[in-house]
């Protein structure tokens, strides 16, 4: 790798200028949920005059609709297509899909944004807007290692499959939809935000909804009912130890330096109409964490069990079971082996760029890489250039360094990975 | 009291056809509040027609509207006015205050009502419809005292003062109104719905809001913010145990019965946005009793010590404390002595009455005889037919019977408090 790589990294600054301009361009884009398509557009004419083979579709049909891991609040796409550009090899190389969505959150509250939260601004080697992080700048790297590459003359012998996919925001059924017009490969890397730590396994979760049963009172004589929030005290108790039991039993050592490695979090609590009234109902709302290599049923079951106890344990919510729901997003786990070869060959490729050994750790969200692990039989690593802590958040940003390093251990890995058949100037 | 009492009842069996009609058309005006006018148009046109001096008004001004005990969540009252109306005592005799409120709670969910929540239906001696306990069975008790004494030829020493005021359900802005209008009296009874029993002491109640306060970060690395639903829990267990506290001072017999004298209910919840966000705020609103003879002041500083001293034992609460406010509804506490006159006279009546000593209680909840003690000077006793577990409920309903009883009661009490001028008919 090392003879390569300077040649790498003196295309790669050749190309920043017009690269940054770019990925501002992608930001100025607000490709919220229902509006990718204009920015969808623009990046399939980009691959398609970089000579990838383009396919940009509305994912549709039954299949979709009615399999068991689609997810998403609506089911129609006409302004939300699925890109997908294949840069094909020479054949007898190892197949790689660059995953990355193009989906980005809502802005939230713009008064606590300082510049328009689509303005792409550059300041301090920033780059500021909705979506930087998560994940236009992953994106731009995965696309800026096939140009580069592609500007030196080379060609791989394995195909690379460049995937720019909406709906991740809310489960993944961008991905899903790839999977299911028949996109797969020997692995798949996936630039979300990891702080170029190189996450081999993620977490996947699911959202619950809890309803909590009472019996109204007056409030003055508050001992002739029961109150739904103290019930609610109690369940939140019974997460908690649920929560402990699961982690108790996780001992794989990526999860060493992380607190609580599949938490579940009550996001959401709502009850009682009446401050005077004793509650008669409560609802929670949270999100359950699943430890790769856990199927999403049987947290589930165990969820069901944890209140199940709780009806053993008091007469109350044995007359009146907690009620359970499952809804709303869902990121199935997914888990890479830590001596696979891509784990090898991306490692060495961060030695190199970064002068340091990589932090490989575990995700502690989930990302479409779950179902490309478990639908598509792709093993799919997380790594990618910026922070999750200003994802999701005003004042969104990106490093830019980070994004040109990530581009260059993308192509690294990729000639390791795919395999080289022409050198052209890199040689 | 004996040598009255069969006069009385035999009158008032005779009178038990048309008042039943009255009580009826009463139930059938939906007095929710805001369109109490036409049925205080009605009662002013009966209490004319009885000879009493009648006051129809619309309450308002500076004085009421920044009052300390004024309470409402309005400041005009066009469609709710007032009524009083004075029988003159011919002097020399204790007066007596009727007080009852003619506005109701809302009828509710109207699915889960058997009839019309306004229908007056009689079924096996019990009168149906919202308000019929609350209260104006207690009303239509008062007024046919007063109309049995009549009818009987009894002229008394002392005035008879019966008021039906709005704004109860509310906080009492319609009694506080009639007090700044100067009525006052050497005593006064509050028919609202006990069950028979007498309470010579009620609870006070007061709103209260609080914010709590977390920190955001996503589900998956819930350890990197601070839960503000965690920290609810521990807010409600300092509400606990400040309840426990408030109730372990109180040794005063009358609340023997009660397991909890003073209740501080919590009775709505809401916190966070997004199940797999941390929440970074929750409310929680309530209800504070208060016990006969404290003041308000003294219960709202407890509140704001117990919040104090989280701040002392927790970090989190020291740096962003639980922020209180005080809203809404709010009633004021009040105490009768157990030897008053009017107790003993009251005793004596319910004994001949219903032929055993009445319960003697404390009012687990407030009244508007806490105003006319705290502000007119004017101690107050509440007693009425009906039972609270009804009030504010679907189908509710009163017990004709009790009606009747109390109305006997009560002109047996009127005879011996405010003085015989003239005997009449029950001589």
């Amino acid at each position: 790798m090392a003879r390569w790589r300077d040649k790498i990294r003196k295309q790669l600054a050749e190309e920043r200028p017009a690269a940054v301009e770019l990925l501002r361009d992608w930001v100025r884009e607000p490709s919220v949920q229902g509006a990718e398509r204009p920015l969808q557009e623009k990046i399939a004419r980009r691959l398609a005059a970089m000579g990838l083979k383009v396919d940009l579709w509305v994912m549709e049909g039954e299949e979709l609709l009615h399999h068991p891991y689609f997810v998403s609040p609506r089911t129609t796409f006409a302004d939300s297509p699925n890109v997908v550009g294949v840069w094909p090899g020479t054949g007898g190389g190892r197949s790689l899909i660059l995953n990355g969505h193009v989906d980005v959150v809502p802005a939230g509250d713009e008064r606590q944004w300082q510049e328009d939260p689509f303005s792409g601004s550059v300041v301090d080697g920033k780059l500021y807007g909705r979506g930087a992080t998560d994940m236009k700048g992953g994106n731009l790297a995965a696309l800026l290692a096939i140009q580069t590459l592609q500007a030196l003359g080379v060609r791989l012998k394995g195909d690379v499959i460049f995937q720019s996919v909406v709906e991740e925001e809310s489960g993944g059924a961008g991905t899903l939809a790839a999977i299911l017009r028949g996109y797969r490969a020997d692995a798949a890397l996936v630039p979300e935000p990891t702080n170029m730590k190189i996450f081999p396994k993620q977490q996947g979760s699911m959202w619950f909804r809890l309803w909590i049963k009472g019996r109204s009172a007056h409030g003055g004589t508050r001992y002739e009912g029961v109150s739904a929030i103290e019930k609610s005290m109690r369940v939140l108790q019974a997460i908690r130890q649920l929560e402990e039991e699961r982690n108790r039993r996780i001992d794989d050592p990526l999860y060493a330096k992380l607190p609580i490695p599949i938490p579940i979090n009550v996001g959401v609590i709502e009850g009682g109409k009446w401050p005077s009234s004793v509650a008669d109902l409560v609802k929670l709302e949270g999100r359950m964490g699943v430890a790769p290599g856990e199927e999403m049923e049987q947290a589930q079951a165990e969820m069901e069990q944890a209140l199940q106890k709780l009806a053993e344990e008091d007469d109350w919510f044995r007359e009146h079971p907690v009620e359970l729901e499952w809804f709303g997003a869902r990121w199935v786990p997914g888990a890479v082996a830590a001596d696979h070869p891509l784990m090898l060959i991306l490692q060495e490729a961060c030695q190199l760029v970064l002068g340091r050994a990589p932090v490989v750790e575990a995700a502690p969200w989930g990302t479409d890489g779950g179902l490309l692990s478990k639908l598509a039989d792709t093993p799919a690593i997380v790594f990618g250039p910026g922070v999750t802590q200003v994802a999701h958040y005003p004042n969104e940003f990106i490093e830019l360094d980070a994004v040109f390093q990530c581009a260059e251990i993308f192509a690294l890995t990729m000639l390791q990975w795919c395999g080289v058949a022409e050198e052209g100037a890199i040689a």
